[in-house]
């Protein structure tokens, strides 16, 4: 927390309590906080995305993904519209999520309907919307958005508990099955929500709503003998309470949070106990190990990340955020731990994570098979989540290197590119017949579907995409100064609360050079650190004025002192295409070789290239030919790689035969042509491969 | 038929039924049948197993695995042995198969335990004892044998039905649940073995118990209006009526086969309407397709080989038999379909079938997975039985090189060499971690298990061992002359029902000379057909009383004309180390080779090889060095293959670099050893890989 991020251009607001009741439909923009709106120390006053990249998804969002899924959630899409064949996540149309809500408001009458945690397509949709709002000046979505914070807060209880599910059909039995409710993972989303609408709108209904839930599990959970010694089987709650102390300044929320990541896995029985006790005899989640929900050991005890990746994610931003504000060094280490677990022997070349589809969950060090994977959406987003809030406790380019590489490739890539089809599942290595026809690998779509029964991915990547200007910049210090950091380089215009403003254009993913403009109208000093990308650390130019810049990056960042009123600020990046290889202690991959150029990680789709995808094989001195072209969807830059393509056996040549120099065999030299990894499946469905056979 | 199988060599047996119940425990051999036991064409008179090879391997189906599967039948086994943590075949140590008889014959009381099919435990047991008493003379074990006979015999219904869970637990519910009941499939085995035990010893209650049962079938399905038009989910009694035609002579049973095979899949709502009749809601097996069980349409119109790969393989080898007694030239093409759909493009180059664990099922065209695959025992035991009977149809060399592969590879490796150990997966590639710690892979147990709650797989290949003397020759006739086909190098001596006897003396599977010393004191004419294997056929050596025949092979055989009294037939077959490649449609070998010499295919093993297997790599000219280790387990080949070994990177690398020829990756100069591998998981449990990478 520095002066910067706390000066007086934080917005205002109060932190009166209306009538909850009362709250009008739709009321001007209040005053913010008198609290610094920190968000992780990443959040500086306004960052207007400039980008054409990245302002083609955010009108995206706007005009797609928010009406779409506000359709989908009020159960108003064609009931007769065909259910995609392929895969266990079912493509149903129609969420249920307001009409829960409707119900628990006692608006109308009925069951309800959809998973345990579907109240929070709503509160995720209402997240999404929030940032939408701070881009996009939209009357009509703000009068939908207000309405929606107002029937939430007629459905929640006087108490301030708020879930649907249990408020419908088994009131008696709230906060009793914590393995599987997802109570606090569903309150704290609206957690979440409530603090960007508010932040966004001025809206004092939807975070009074907030912190009524939080005073509500506050009371309820804690040391105290008479409170609950656990915690909720799906992390989230422990990140929003971080986000709701930020906006309200009110330390009990953190102090909720960090008691909740101290319970977890103390008391490895007390699902079980809990399970007993409130009468459930069996349930699909009993059968999952206590890993599954990292709650088979106090979290200081737990070496590796494992069980269910989103949970395990999730549980990193909480922790890294509450070691942040409270410098836990337990909790922080296991952040370090369970981050090098994960990046280092755990992701996949595109940043997906979760290598088994049982348990949506993580297996074991270097166990990254491209076919049947997992790599929900997700757990890509919440990955972006833990980088970004690693970063704000240190600045250390890995993490901007892991954020940038969810952003352009395993996030990005849950959502088709007209924002109206989704990834749960994002494999590196794909094909139709093998998802119709072997069971183990049913789960991979080999095209985006139009919802989920399970619809956690659609809204995640919609509020990850929409408040993608927040995740830009860290504000942080170095030996007593203060520092702005820019690690993601997308094209923003952005003012500091130091006054400083800065003009970033970026020709990234494309292009490699990113030139910021300095305006520093009241002479603050400050380092103004750059990441140089991991991928162009061997290569890269700076300047500062025109100057050649020789400060060597430290951890990934190179910081320049600016005392000035102006100073711009060129950096040159190395676009070449690179072959990359994962370990040799990576099974898959072995003999293999993915291609990347810049952040992007390209793949080879059927639709470009004439034959299946694993005859071809290319070398790490195959001569590439990158293009960029307009008329490809929506603008793609391609890779066109020298290969080597074998001869395809005919169908009625013998399964097995020796292999002899002389059997016709040898391969031919062919063009395999890429597309970026995120764009796959917006064409014709068929084959899609990211790591290629290596010819050496 | 030809009129050597049909000569007064032929054993005799009375074909009276003694009071069922009064049946002696021990009695002295009956006379045999006065119809040739023609056992498909495949039984010559009597064959004695001289190969040490396959000496050892039935000493200890005598020694050990009879005594064992004996013990665990009668629930002997200590109740505290631990379970197996590794896969979900249920490492189970009783099989209560002998209790249930217990029950269903009054002897004692108490529900029936274990699957539907439990009984089978105790027919195929009995069915591996009779083989076992035709080389092994052991009165004890006949004794055995021949009580549970008298068991079976008072289990059995008055009627002829016997099916212990439907007795004991739904006697109302016979024959009305054929989807899932097994009871047809379990009354086939136990045919089966009632025909292999009267053959060995006379037991005429055997028989008759199994007459018995099939006139009780025969009595309730057909295509009379009162009778079931529905065939069992599990193929089997098809098979075992053709077995009890060929011993009794009766007509019906052929004809009941027949009517069996025409009707399935003719109504696809059979089962269905079946389950709704009995009252059944739900069953797992209603999940699965009709095509899990062959049932989705008929038989003529299946185009590929789907579903259950026990179940279609089990089919076939009726539907073989059935073909070849009847001239249905439907059924006979459908073989020819299955046949090829199975050995062109879905099998692994063990033999293993079954792409996965799903179903244990066949997925489709060119997926053959190494690491999720099933290649259950008793699916390669079932194709060895389809080879055989196709062999019977259609001299063809590729039967004998299938059945070859089966014996030698993919169904042996479902047995320890100390005979007490199964696998019922027989996976290309594993890795104890992947075990563990990916849920994918859990099916794939990297040691064999002692026994299994669904324990088909070691009486199986158990019988398969027990009776391997009746899968070396083929007596046919072609163009009007006799002819012997010698298509299985396994040294034996054979006295056929034209008095010719043959002494084979075979050096595989570690040498490549075969001798045939042939003694035909009555001057008999016939061709004696060779089968010169698939593996072999571009160099070999034939020679005929010392002198080269030159004589070409015709679809695998060559056929030498025998006159005279004595011949020497001499044979040497290409011995040489293969690399082997698949068919580049198969995605998961592309640029991957398996090593092959004569009819073993060979694997690497963690504890021959110091690194990661998959860091290894070969070509295909690359340097071999074959070598008998008498030493090594039950003394084994094993072949050192020149390979170059990648640097396995270190633990704190990068999961990800650019792949650059500086990076200090150069593979080193290595030995890959690599054993047999039917002989793999019998020393530490570690990785076993049968494709290596190759280097070109």
């Amino acid at each position: 927390m520095t002066d910067i991020a706390s000066s007086d251009h934080t917005r205002q607001s109060t932190s009166s309590t209306p009538d909850r009741r009362a709250a009008p439909a739709m009321h001007p923009a209040q005053p913010r906080s008198t609290v610094a709106f920190n968000d992780g120390g990443t959040l500086p006053q306004s960052s207007t995305i400039t980008s054409p990249f990245w302002k083609k998804y955010r009108t995206l969002i706007h005009d797609e993904v928010l009406p779409y899924q506000w359709a989908v959630m009020n159960d108003d899409m064609d009931p007769d519209m065909p259910d995609d064949p392929a895969g266990n996540q079912q493509d149903t149309h129609n969420s249920h999520a307001i009409r829960n809500l409707r119900i628990a408001a006692g608006e109308q009458t009925g069951h309800h309907a959809g998973f345990p945690f579907q109240d929070t397509d709503a509160y995720k949709w209402l997240e999404a919307a929030a940032y939408t709002l701070e881009y996009r000046h939209d009357p009509d979505l703000k009068t939908i958005a207000d309405n929606l914070v107002d029937l939430i807060a007629t459905a929640q209880e006087p108490d301030g508990y708020l879930d649907t599910l249990f408020q419908i059909e088994m009131p008696g039995h709230r906060l009793k099955r914590l393995q599987q409710s997802h109570e606090l993972y569903s309150m704290g989303h609206y957690i979440e929500a409530a603090v960007a609408y508010h932040h966004a709108t001025g809206n004092a209904t939807a975070l009074r709503v907030a912190t009524d839930m939080a005073d509500y599990i506050d009371s309820h959970f804690g040391e105290a003998p008479n409170k609950i010694h656990g915690a909720d089987g799906h992390p989230e709650i422990e990140f929003a309470l971080t986000r709701l102390y930020e906006t309200t300044g009110e330390r009990r929320y953190l102090d909720l949070a960090h008691y909740l990541l101290n319970v977890r896995g103390v008391d490895p029985l007390f699902y079980q106990r809990q399970n007993e006790e409130d009468g459930i005899a069996s349930d699909p989640m009993q059968s999952l190990p206590l890993t599954y929900c990292q709650a088979a050991e106090p979290i200081a005890d737990q070496a590796t990340a494992d069980g269910h990746a989103v949970r395990v994610v999730y549980l990193c931003a909480g922790m890294a955020r509450v070691a942040a504000l409270t410098g836990d060094s337990t909790l922080l280490d296991a952040c370090h731990r369970f981050w090098n677990d994960i990046v280092n022997r755990r992701m996949f070349i595109t940043g997906g994570i979760g290598s088994t589809q049982k348990g949506e969950s993580f297996t074991y060090d270097y166990d990254l098979p491209n076919d049947t994977m997992y790599g929900e959406t997700c757990a890509a987003v919440g990955m972006a989540f833990f980088a970004r809030a690693m970063l704000s406790i240190d600045l250390d380019g890995s993490y901007g290197d892991v954020l940038e590489k969810e952003l352009f490739n395993g996030a990005l890539a849950g959502m088709s590119l007209d924002g109206k089809h989704f990834f749960y599942v994002n494999p590196l290595e794909a094909d139709p017949e093998a998802s119709r026809g072997n069971p183990g690998r049913a789960h991979v779509l080999t095209r985006r579907a139009e919802w989920f029964g399970c619809a956690c991915c659609p809204s995640n990547i919609a509020r990850l995409i929409a408040s993608v200007n927040r995740y830009l910049y860290t504000v942080t210090s170095r030996h007593g100064r203060d520092v702005i950091a820019a690690h993601q380089f997308i094209s923003n215009d952005t003012r500091f609360p130091n006054g400083v403003g800065i003009a970033m254009t970026s020709e990234l993913p494309w292009g490699g050079h990113v030139r910021f403009a300095i305006d520093n109208p009241e002479h603050a000093s400050f380092l103004f650190a750059v990441r140089i990308p991991g991928w162009s650390a061997r290569r890269y130019s700076l300047s500062v004025d025109g100057r050649r810049f020789d400060g060597r990056p430290e951890r990934g960042f190179v910081y320049v002192p600016i005392e000035g009123g102006n100073a711009t600020i060129s950096l040159d990046l190395d676009m070449r295409v690179s072959m990359m290889r994962a370990s040799s202690r990576v099974r898959a991959d072995i003999g293999k070789l993915a291609v990347q150029r810049g952040p992007i990680v390209f793949c080879a789709e059927q639709c470009d290239n004439d034959a299946p995808l694993w005859l071809y094989s290319i070398g790490s001195e195959s001569e590439t030919h990158y293009e960029f072209r307009p008329d490809l969807l929506i603008g793609l830059g391609t890779v066109t790689v020298s290969a080597r393509k074998r001869v395809l056996d005919h169908d009625s040549s013998p399964l097995y035969r020796m292999a002899e120099p002389e059997d016709g065999q040898t391969p031919v030299d062919a063009k395999l042509v890429m597309v970026p990894y995120f764009a796959w499946a917006n064409r014709d469905e068929g084959r899609m491969q990211v790591w290629q056979e290596s010819r050496s």
